[in-house]
């Protein structure tokens, strides 16, 4: 229940094992290709990342408009340092079912490596033992080390390769994967000094550098008999490690990127002096040390049901692999799996990842936050050329903080991020009530993203309306009182008075310092909360419940009946104008809003709201299972909620969405961990404090998992009882099915039974 | 009055000039540029045209969705036939203020040429006189002529070109105009054949060739002392002329082009010979007849004001210069004056341009409504793209019938596009009782667009709704139930209902026969009756007017008060995301539809709705005021009309879009003529016959114009009277200030006072 594991060497798995198999550390990247035979899949996308590093690449538009990006972020492939030939008495290793044996691998999430090994036998039937192993370390961000080791009774020779001949991948077709502009690097130098190589590129448009080193290291059991040599070839430097019997090589690449360096060789040379006494082994070590840590804080154990536990902690491991943990870069839609989005991160972050951490992982959730806040001036740049005469407005895709959208219904106009965003703030406060963070960070960017309801807003008849954007769902665009902008702006709106009062009574001083340097007044603050107050909320009396907008509910509903499997996902095969006119969704709108608060409707209204527009939804988007498993559980709807959570937890396992190959969907990875927490546990955080209502399918045993909470550190434990314990902090309130209670060290309470 | 004249030889003037002194037959078209000097403006725009002539270009996203057009058609420059050199003494002619006396040209609206002229003062201070005419012949439309005739003593040499190195004019900032791909044409071939010079080129994408031949002819004074050489070079061919004293060098070209031939060469040469005897003062004769013909059935008389009657005829004889005489060709945004929009055809044809050609030129109608019919095909296939099951939808903009906008949601989106077609082929039904007409190619047009609203729309309690669609007006897109849209909808489809019985009267046999082959019955078309009868039109009962869409009167105001001037047209200043979230209107939209269909509304709702309207309009597109000023007339508002009016009918001569250098806006020339006819005079066309409403500007005399109804001819002549006279046909019936009258003869009533 530690590990993933495969034996399946069938083509079209291999490209999604790519992104199964793949090694992060948030930092650098590597998708889970073979070292060797690099062409073993003609499509393979055999990329190395690093999280928020960026070239820059036009947008070209045939008919262009005002405001529209010109340019935009791409993450590029990284120069390659996986790949090597292994030839046997001369006989190069192939990857041919008739020739291999045994073969096996596994993502160890304890240990936090990939290892990979086959039995091949040669064209002349004789029997090699062949074995890899890679790591992305944690501890040493810089690092990612590869070993490959290899029995063999005659000659056996593997040449590994530092090559700067990348680029990214290119797809006309899909406008989920990126078209064009697929050369983003380009080689400044390829150098040998001594037993390093060194590899330094530099972004073609930003101009930002970087440095791949690679330290080789040899062993074989007969020592003494190998050779070493590195050649400098045009493109790449080739290092022919020889032996006879037995040959392990073991590569140290030290990575570093001019986003966060300026003299990348100096500080190269520091880290690999810094971790030159350590081995593989010893990397291992101290890998397995972070990784016991993070599961301490992070795990979720499933009690009763092995495969749902090996998909979870898969999971939460993959998440952890992805998320940046500088203000620098964040988590993108594909994490450092893939290349799918281009590297872009969205609103994915704030919705999906950023609760899990904001529960488990404060330091992690912190650094997320600051990634906003770095590009805070960006954002308000953004609002400028957007027409607006203040505030911030947050790009809907981006690494560096420009808006990176080119189409802008499914882009810009969903201006619910800047609430998406403040909502992971305003989390971050409930949980953590830290105001100093507030002062220094989160109040600017809550204050100028809420500016934008005042610029984008006005007032109808008494009610405060909000017109023409895009809410989460995509399949509907540029409406008026989106429920989701409007229900997410209300919350934004009233936080932003209410922490302007708070801040003010907490360190007056400072306080009026930001308020001065940001030119907010108590008379904007009372616009806010006027505007919060009667915000419009669109209510159908008729159905009882609210519409998704304005007109949603009076456009005709989508003739599911009449489509066939094959057109789905719709956006593939239907053009957007005419998925616009219709009731149809391709992810929860008003759903997810009645999930991130709740308290704006009531349980019945919540579950006619969830009949209604559950069954004009196609899931389209890998962001829509997870939320109606969790609203499901919400609803009472149990089966329901169990069936959206297998979907969910198994999504990229079995590549349901047949784009696993592009990279994983980091959303849904955490969104389906969600699903335990905020599922079938129930957990809610509000002002009022923290509270559960835990039901476990009946598939499962039971659950447990570990949350951070104030100052206070629970275990929550769900089996026949709900058992919480307080394993660190004072004691503190919880409210459990409605009924509130103190932990003091550990209650039990008996659990709901369906 | 005949003439529009200029001797402005000021930079920026020229470009626009280029645009104003076009010389066009319907089938080609060359701008007003200098034959002489080619390098005298830096960014002129020298092009040639063949209306319907075009080449394909990808359509690239950044990101796609499906049924996004993925190449549109571009109108091409054809080779250059217009350039000279002029060497007097061995020195070149330039356009320098400082050299040049008495520089004078003129458009001759009677003679159909544009001429030119001026004194050269060379650098010794010889003087030359230099004179030049050009004109593209309407009864021979293959046919365009140069001449260059020059007075020195001395040495006179004129290089004439044929020059195959063109290129589109391309500006990556402006939407209204193309960017990249500005090379459409490859040259195939250049040669020489005794007195002729011969140029094939062939579209770079849609390989359809283009041939230009041209037959050079030198008179001068001193006969026989001349020399006529041809040089052939790389990328083009330079014929010299070289004489004494005097020099007249004329120039026949030649132009047919593969769309509609397919023997080029034989046919140049048949073109050729039958024309070998006429002299270009015969051309003359022949053009200058046939303008007589044209312009005692379509001038528009101005009494009393100069200024008016000049831009009134200048504008008629453009529109005849640039529209489309055969099914291939249509009247395009810019026409054949140059390269805005890219030669694409729009809804402009029909709702501004036809109206004026049904009246006073019924086979340039049809010609126009022909080539609707002759794309009928790929607007039912366009139908297919955009999810539609059956039906057809016509493209927002296009050449050869492809939808080729990139822009959807101010292009595909503009379905009423549809009923604005229909609504010309009804209109000359009307204008013509033409039923087999309506047999041969209307009806199939009109049912097949018909449908689409059966496809797009939808029934909401007992309503019919049509959601998701943009109407005429640009600054707000995507909504539902637009005035205009469903107006015309309900119009269109009561029509459809209506021929099905009228045809089935007419001819039972032949409209069965029509009505299997698109598969009509009915049952459907009894549902378009109902579609109609419960068209949703939208009424605000507190403003009294018509709402533009279900949620338009709901949105901001847009804060006109703080838009400074140089942020006009918003388009150019502000993301269109920003302007579809305010009232505020790029051109009339609820508005038009009160022109078009008056009795959907009383005129009280009319003016009402004029009133709000108008105070929200840019008027940044140049559709706007010429609607504006008719219906100023309409609701009595006459200084409103006159000053739109006026607005309207200088547009282009005084630049007041500052793109006139683009080339000359075709509706607006059109519709500044409908604020004569519709505005000022008040003339409509309904199934109940026809009605004058006439009024006089303070400003005016009076005016007088003919128009076509049924298969009478009528002069209307509105001066202290309005006077009536029947100039062919049966007597009719025509309704003058809502008062019936019979005219035989001639009928005079008093006109009504301002």
């Amino acid at each position: 229940m530690w590990q993933l594991k495969s034996n399946d060497l069938s083509t079209e798995r291999l490209l999604q094992e790519e992104s199964l198999f793949s090694i992060g550390n948030g930092y650098i990247g590597v998708r889970g290709c073979f070292d060797e035979a690099p062409d073993l899949i003609s499509n393979t996308i055999r990329g190395s990342y690093i999280n928020g590093f960026y070239d820059r690449v036009p947008i070209l538009y045939d008919e262009s408009a005002s405001g529209f990006p010109t340019v935009k972020d791409k993450q590029p492939r990284v120069m390659d340092t996986q790949t090597s030939l292994i030839l046997l008495d001369g006989e190069t290793v192939v990857i041919k079912a008739s020739q291999i044996r045994d073969y096996f691998r596994v993502l160890d999430l304890q240990k936090g490596l990939m290892e990979r090994s086959y039995k091949y036998i040669t064209k002349s039937g004789k029997a090699a033992k062949i074995a890899f192993r890679r790591m992305a370390s944690f501890a040493a961000k810089n690092i990612l080390c590869y070993e490959i080791d290899i029995y063999y009774d005659g000659e056996i020779e593997i040449i590994s390769f530092l090559d700067s001949d990348v680029r990214n991948h290119s797809d006309s077709y899909d406008p989920r994967v990126a078209n064009g502009h697929d050369k983003l690097l380009h080689l400044n130098k390829l150098s040998i000094e001594g037993t390093l190589v060194f590899c330094e590129m530099e972004t073609i448009t930003t101009k930002i550098p970087i440095l791949s080193m690679i330290e080789y290291e040899v062993t074989c059991l007969d020592s003494g008999h190998y050779s070493l040599e590195h050649n400098l070839e045009e493109q790449k430097i080739a290092t022919k490690a020889k032996s006879k019997r037995h040959l392990k090589l073991q590569k140290k690449c030290i990575f570093i990127d001019g986003t966060r360096s300026s003299c990348l060789y100096e500080e190269a040379m520091e880290i690999h002096s810094k971790y030159s006494k350590h081995s593989f082994d010893d990397l291992i070590s101290m890998q397995e040390e972070y990784l016991n840590s993070f599961w301490n804080a992070s795990d979720i154990e499933i009690y009763g049901c092995d495969n749902i536990q090996e998909a979870i902690r898969f999971q939460l491991f993959q998440l952890l692999q992805s998320v940046g943990k500088d203000e620098i870069s964040n988590i993108s839609a594909k994490g450092l799996s893939g290349e799918g989005y281009e590297g872009h991160y969205f609103w994915d972050t704030e919705i999906y990842v950023l609760p899990l951490f904001q529960m488990t992982q404060p330091e992690l959730a912190k650094q997320l936050l600051l990634y906003r806040y770095h590009i805070l001036p960006q954002a308000k740049q953004r609002a400028k050329e957007m027409g607006h005469n203040k505030g911030a407005a947050y790009p809907w895709r981006t690494i560096s903080g420009i808006e990176c959208s080119s189409y802008f219904p499914a882009g810009t106009a969903q201006y619910h991020i800047n609430a998406d965003i403040a909502y992971g703030f305003i989390q971050y406060y409930l949980y953590h009530g830290d105001k100093s963070f507030m002062l220094e960070a989160a109040a600017e960017v809550i204050f100028e993203t809420a500016r934008i309801w005042l610029e984008i807003g006005h007032w109808y008849k008494g009610a405060y309306h909000i017109d023409n954007v895009t809410g989460p769902d995509e399949y509907t665009a540029i409406v008026n009182n989106n429920y989701y902008t409007n229900a997410m702006a209300k919350y934004h709106l009233y936080w932003a008075d209410k922490l302007y009062h708070e801040l003010h009574e907490y360190n007056n001083a400072d306080f009026e310092e930001l308020c001065h340097k940001i030119n907010l007044t108590s008379d904007e603050v009372n616009e806010m909360r006027l505007a919060s107050e009667a915000m419009h909320l669109v209510y159908d009396e008729e159905l009882g419940i609210h519409a998704q907008d304005d007109s949603f509910l009076r456009k005709a509903v989508w003739d599911f009946a009449n489509t066939t499997p094959d057109q789905y996902p719709l956006l593939l095969h239907i053009h957007p104008l005419t998925i616009y006119r219709y009731q149809v969704l391709k992810q929860p709108d008003t759903v997810l809003a009645h999930f991130l608060l709740e308290d704006y409707a009531d349980t019945e209204t919540m579950k006619r709201s969830y009949d209604y527009y559950e069954k004009i939804t196609t899931h389209d988007s890998s962001l829509s299972s997870c939320i109606y498993g969790i609203m499901a559980s919400r609803c009472g709807y149990y089966e329901k909620a169990y069936e959206y959570f297998m979907e969910a937890v198994r999504l990229d396992l079995d590549d349901k969405h047949s784009n696993t190959k592009d990279g994983l969907h980091m959303a849904n990875l955490a969104g389906s961990c969600l699903g335990i927490i905020n599922g079938f546990a129930g957990y809610r955080i509000k002002e009022t404090g923290i509270s559960i209502d835990p039901i476990v399918p009946n598939e499962l045993a039971g659950y447990r998992f570990r949350i951070h909470y104030l100052d206070a550190w629970l275990e929550i434990d769900v089996n026949e009882l709900v058992r919480i314990k307080l394993l660190q902090g004072k004691p503190l309130k919880i409210t459990i099915y409605n009924k509130d209670y103190i932990v003091a060290d550990t209650i039990e309470i008996e659990r709901k039974q369906l």
